[in-house]
């Protein structure tokens, strides 16, 4: 591929030799001939000088480099749109049902269904078209697919599970399973019955090893774009709106409400019951105790608008020279008040 | 089924007409026509004034709703009741063994088994009564579990582990992986053999992709009644007492014993070798580095006593006041220090 | 077995009767005739006094116990030997190709493989020699792993994962599942396919349920000796130097290198594209926003030199106490500077 067609493809503006072939993609650190590379992160701004690509996606700025470059607003974007024109965005195997895989009389499959070996397909299942379920999965009975989903191998949905378009949810994760409802009586606790229901939307993708637990009644639903990193636990009831991102090990409880464009750093816990606004950021391993108003921006434990989290732990580090010195005034005032009364 | 008839299954008094029907439960925001609702989370109040509901499950008090009222000391006790009388407690699957499970020719099975699809069932294992395992369990050697069993899809049992009866264990978890233990020498881990059972008491519940560990000698075991959420670690020897409930993504760490009756919120971390009594409660997120008596509630990283945390939250919020406060203190005393000299 | 060939294998100095037979280990809490027992953890150094043991392995020193002693420099690490002397490492199944296993044509398999139910093998894996997969793995295409690997039950890897010997991963693991990229453009996340390597050399082990994300580009790396505990995420090109030890629920964020002989306890958080030193240590629930210098040692959030942690805590501690001696300090210059004006 030409230079100039990767500049069209990205939609940048080209300054230099647009007809040098390209040939990959590579980080600046190991890209070398006919790899174009790019700068996302300015922390990776020095390598600019040392990088081997043949030429660079970056953004608006001048740039002392002697390759070529392609100037987009978004350097980031361009790579996702370049990593997407060169590699596949999911794993496919082969169109056919594995005779190996267990698969209800009514099944309902769309065109062109790939299941692998060993998945068990429970009654009353609906797939779209262009579904792709790994060896292994697990799809109970009443669950839907929307058109162009993709299952990992050992996926677990349980019963009607309902799922979108274009939805990726990567390997051993449970969707459907019992949300934690109990009723303590007597010391003795009582489970709930859990009969709601799991709704995840179009274009969602769920990592691997996540738990997303259904509904007591009514449903847990994760709107659409909204991306989930590996290992985390979404309890009954709780909504995430549309295109959120949540990083890995998070965990949200029962019943709370998230709006549409979150982001969640790592190891993030919120409380049930509440009430996340939309475009919320939340710091890693924030411990979210009560509701966020839209925009907030939070960290720490607990989770405080994030300026004064900055502020707290900055004077958090003085405490103990804060300590002396309340000492050495107290020693001051206790001369000086000896020296008033004399 | 009868207003009346309800208020007898949740041995609840009723206030007005006992006479409507009753076809479903709903919460107080979705409940409709011949639903019955109710109120555990006063958080929800406001709610009362418009739910749709025809009948209300209410703590005692007086009430200013139009709906009939059954009265009952614990709603969402009785909410359970109701939710088990209408809904199974567990799902179910034909009480056949699947052809398509592969089962060692000495394994002891109950009455009624029901074994799912890609089941793995291995020497020695014996199975009670109305044990139900769904598809793609791995069921390891020597294996052993009471009457009324329920394993969800894909859950994992390695050799010896024995569970008890009306157990509950849902998908993707693993109980009888080894223990984490290497002995370092010279700089290298070398593995220390985990050999150690897994115990799980009658009426235990595990949520979702748990592991819980097998103990390097001895057992690791948890009592009768414990409910654990999902994507919960429990180390190799650790105890866990019963009816204690833990929420989502807690890890308790080797050898420590929990005593009955704990409460810990979701992302809980325990250290090892440590001994938290009876009836504790440990906080979300709460980190906790040394053991704790009998009914203590402890927050907070490291844990402390709750209100003592509470007090060190609240001034650590004026930390930043206080250091500005600390500064002119100092200038003062300066100057009346001065004042003195003269 | 007799004691003095005991001490012989632990390469201790026996003091007392080399002649008494050994039959088991134990714990020293449930150590009975003919076991041997030893102390490791000082923090049970009480239970000498009690303990059943017929012998005992301890560290150098004068110990007032009736038992014949092995004395050694590191009595976990005798126990280690001896526990690899009495049990395996890891377990062991039929070495066939069980016919209810689904491998591609051009699978390669080393000497003795041993193969279990309802595995998946993908085109163009090679296996090395003794190599043990439990039931239901899956190995996607392309993957490679060196001899006497152990896969233990449902463990998957996504294609071109590569392992070195000797490695020991257990259940329900993810290897090279996507990692967490997408680039926002417009409020609408667009996933950057995840085209790079996954790669785990020799001796290293991986606990349950854990979650280690192929490259964007490039490779993610676990290297030599290094020990996983459950329940870890390990994002996408993140390099893990030799030889450390990584405690559960542990996060390591995308881009992030970490040196060998590293200890991280549980629920640690480090964010992306940082580096850890050499032999760093990590306390557990850490948030790690920085790199770290080799040798550091680290906790709390944020992680700060753990020597720095435990004086802000024990400050903090103090805080309500300050916030009074700060307002009586207040009152008491306010009255010396009223008698000053006076």
């Amino acid at each position: 591929m030409k230079l100039s067609e990767i500049a069209d493809l990205v939609s940048g503006t080209l300054r230099g030799d647009g007809g040098i072939e390209i040939s990959g993609i590579a980080p600046l650190e190991t890209a070398g001939d006919g790899d174009v590379s790019f700068l996302a992160n300015p922390r990776y701004q020095s390598q600019l000088k040392t990088t081997q690509a043949a030429a660079l996606l970056l953004p608006e700025g001048e740039w002392p480099v002697e390759q070529p470059v392609i100037i987009c607003k978004n350097p980031y974007f361009g790579f996702a749109l370049l990593m997407q024109h060169f590699h596949q965005i999911v794993q496919k195997q082969a169109a056919v049902i594995h005779p190996a895989a267990q698969i209800a009389d009514d099944v309902q499959f769309g065109a062109n269904p790939s299941i692998g070996a060993f998945v068990v397909i429970g009654s009353g299942v609906r797939l779209g078209d262009n579904v792709t379920v790994f060896p292994g999965c697990y799809i109970g009975k009443n669950c839907k697919t929307g058109n162009d989903v993709t299952l990992y191998s050992h996926v677990m949905l349980r019963e009607e599970v309902e799922i979108g378009d274009r939805v990726i949810i990567h390997s051993g994760s449970v969707l459907g399973s019992d949300g934690f409802g109990f009723a303590q009586e007597k010391g003795v606790y009582h489970k709930i019955p859990q009969i709601g229901r799991v709704v995840i939307e179009d274009d969602v993708e769920i990592g691997a090893n996540c738990c997303i637990d259904r509904a007591t009644l009514g449903e847990t639903r994760i709107h659409r774009g909204t991306k989930l990193d590996n290992l985390i636990q979404i309890a009954h009831n709780v909504k995430i709106g549309e295109h959120s991102v949540i990083a890995g090990q998070t965990g949200i409880s029962g019943s709370t409400q998230v709006g549409h464009h979150a982001m969640f750093g790592g190891q993030v816990g919120i409380i049930g019951h509440i009430t996340i606004g939309d475009y919320v950021i939340c710091g890693a391993q924030a411990g979210v105790t009560k509701s966020i108003p839209d925009k907030g921006f939070v960290s720490g434990y607990p989770a405080r608008p994030h300026k004064e989290h900055l502020k707290i732990e900055a004077a958090a580090k003085k405490l103990p020279e804060m300590l002396r010195r309340l000492h050495r005034l107290e020693e001051k005032i206790a001369r000086l008040e000896k020296q008033n009364e004399v």
